[in-house]
């Protein structure tokens, strides 16, 4: 059985002029994916008339599903209420319950409601209402000819209040779909390439229904396994085999078989062993800290971080000794290997990482040029220390920093180092 | 004379099961945008021939210019260089220059040449290759029948190059479409509506080729005005008159009149005024750092933050005393003051931000809900403590919480509080 195919459109001229960038499509995508749905196209188009009755008429003979974010605002710019209300026949009427539910929104703010505001209760009568407990602006569910359409705000926060809660709910119960497995291979270390030409074998094994995606990201490469079929026990147990093989093939380079991200994995082998950790971080600036507290829990493993961007943040706080940066600069193995030993003094941990390094555009020079950077993990008994050279873009030098340095941290607490 | 337009086409089955995350399009709408031509659709498609194939037979039909991304690696799933050439009726055919510059870059890594990698450096016979030195894969420039079709790789870094140093070069020479303005005014404290209403008569005053967009984003709201013609001093002039009517109507809550993050307006305003500052960070673990230090020159007026996850980090490194957490609580008004004075002093800096709080989704109590941030500015002379509290999950309160610190901290510094 083929699986329902689902296409999303985004509105807004934000999206063409480049001034957002496009969260809420990938989000969606996941949740429709991991229902057996599979989204073949996404499109996104301006806020105007023309454009989004157009997606809408070539969209519709690609999909049985489309899912619309954006243009419901209050603002005169958002036009996709009263458009889709015509698309399909309906008449705009205020709904009582999001009358009521705006009414304690502004009551709860402490903001008079205006009338712009009034008319985000108002609803095409031909479509289900998707209601929207996190905001002002209702989703909608139509139905023509066997198809739905459903529209959705376009703040991130909102949309996936209503998916949650309202759609997706429903779409299981209304679409039953082949069975999709998911299995993911995390490696470290070598590039798609030289992945590619080890498994080329168990690649050429794969059946037609178990397709293999190669997803390279900073330095890391997930290999990600997809099979869909009827039978969902049989694909799970032969997904699972095949990525037993790739892990067996790859060796050393895997370091997860969960499909996590780093400070994930990070935080639960510093959980399992019982243990904490702390960065020294100078031109990370805070972003090492930042990853490992997206992890709800992170407080368990994470005492904390010492941002030592200026050098004399390193000598008060982190005890770095002032010759030493003198001597040998503060991009070196010797004050790194200081902070990396003063951060787990300062911060009283069993464990840390420290990070410095030139990023660039500019401070680079004839010793240290643009792009060097320097990390050391260290406990009570010893001290590993790093250099990278990183070629990209300030940005970019910045993010690999922080996730070789969560890699390397994440090395040594496992015993691979 | 109407401006060019454009369509993105980006291609990876990872854009449709939600893997990735698509920031590419938006920097290219960005950059296509400021050179005068419209995008007027993105388009995301899957890694099958089929799907590339419909994709660029309907979008041919919408745009004279069509900038496709991704499908370009070396593994089995990039499909794009053989299918476009096939498109255009072309033959693939090795470019010595592309062969060179990839024996340079695995000779520079010490990793051995492999036969798909060789591959990478056949093109077309029938493109322009636009050399792409930060990668294997060659970015190629087709036309046909007038218009331009050119194929990027996917990763961003690389896409980002060789646009800057290829593609917008050509693009200036051959398109010359109608000067575009924009004028930013950026507005923190209240919504859209309230924005909205207290505008309208401006809103509409203006002329139709004059366009108000409305861009919400955490807790601020940038309005942007763009004007297209073909006299650039009047439409300059015009549009800025705008501006400025708009910002005298908001008064207060207008932060600026330049289109820059929060963090780059907080940076040049530390440095116009000669001081520094640094951060005590609990619930944001670092990310106001971070963003600080995404803006190059930084270390100008940022020397460090203490990131103190732990109570243990606030009370050794921050000097917080023991006694102010047990009977306030770690989020309180007066462990934030405490904090605040503590990263003054440790970090040795004119100005201090504190944030302290509970972001969810565990972790609240009865007297500190889930979403509650305390957040604290310090000076020689005062402290200025603030209380928010968030609804959101994990993710935004986090961002919530950094946002409006950065905001606390300009306007202390610029004497609004």
């Amino acid at each position: 059985m083929s699986n329902i195919k689902a296409v999303i459109i985004t509105i807004g001229d934000e999206l063409l002029i480049g001034q957002t960038i496009d969260t809420n499509s990938a989000w969606i995508a996941q949740k429709l994916n991991a229902q057996g749905i599979d989204v073949v196209r996404r499109v996104a188009v301006g806020d105007t008339r023309e454009a989004i009755i157009t997606a809408l008429d070539e969209e519709w003979l690609k999909a049985s599903l489309i899912i619309l974010t954006g243009g419901l605002g209050p603002t005169s710019d958002d036009i996709t209420k009263p458009l889709l209300c015509e698309y399909f026949g309906g008449q705009l009427k205020v709904d009582e319950a999001v009358l009521a539910h705006l009414k304690e929104i502004f009551a709860r703010r402490n903001r008079p409601m205006l009338e712009r505001n009034l008319k985000q209760a108002e609803v095409p009568d031909n479509c289900t209402v998707l209601f929207n407990k996190m905001g002002t602006a209702p989703g909608m569910w139509f139905e023509k000819n066997g198809k739905i359409i459903i529209s959705l705000p376009g703040v991130p926060f909102e949309m996936k209040h209503i998916m949650e809660q309202e759609a997706l709910p429903r779409f299981k119960t209304r679409f039953t779909g082949d069975a999709i497995v998911h299995k993911t291979v995390f490696t470290a270390g070598e590039g798609e390439s030289y992945i590619a030409e080890k498994i080329a074998p168990i690649e050429a094994a794969l059946p037609a229904y178990i397709k293999l995606a190669y997803l390279p990201d900073s330095g890391f490469v997930r290999l990600r396994l997809t099979a869909k079929g009827s039978n969902d026990q049989q694909l799970e147990q032969e997904t699972a085999a095949f990525q037993q093989q790739l892990v067996a093939l790859l060796g050393d380079i895997v370091i997860a078989t969960e499909d996590l991200p780093l400070e994930q994995l990070l935080g639960k082998s510093a959980h399992k062993a019982g243990l904490t950790f702390g960065f020294a971080e100078s031109c990370t600036g805070g972003y090492i800290g930042h990853f490992v507290t997206q992890v709800p829990g992170a407080s368990a493993w994470f005492k904390g971080s010492i941002v030592s961007y200026d050098n004399e943040v390193k000598e008060n706080v982190l005890g770095v000794h002032k010759s030493t940066i003198e001597n040998y600069g503060a991009v070196s193995e010797q004050t790194i290997t200081e902070m990396a030993k003063g951060a787990l003094k300062a911060l009283n941990v069993d464990y840390s990482l420290a990070v410095s390094g030139v990023l660039g555009p500019d401070g680079g020079t004839e010793r240290v040029k643009v792009g060097t950077v320097w990390m050391a993990v260290a406990n009570k008994e010893k001290v590993v220390t790093k250099i990278h050279t990183f070629f990209y873009d300030r940005e970019r030098n910045k993010e690999m920093a922080a996730k070789m340095g969560m890699l390397l941290l994440w090395k040594f607490i496992n015993g691979k180092l």
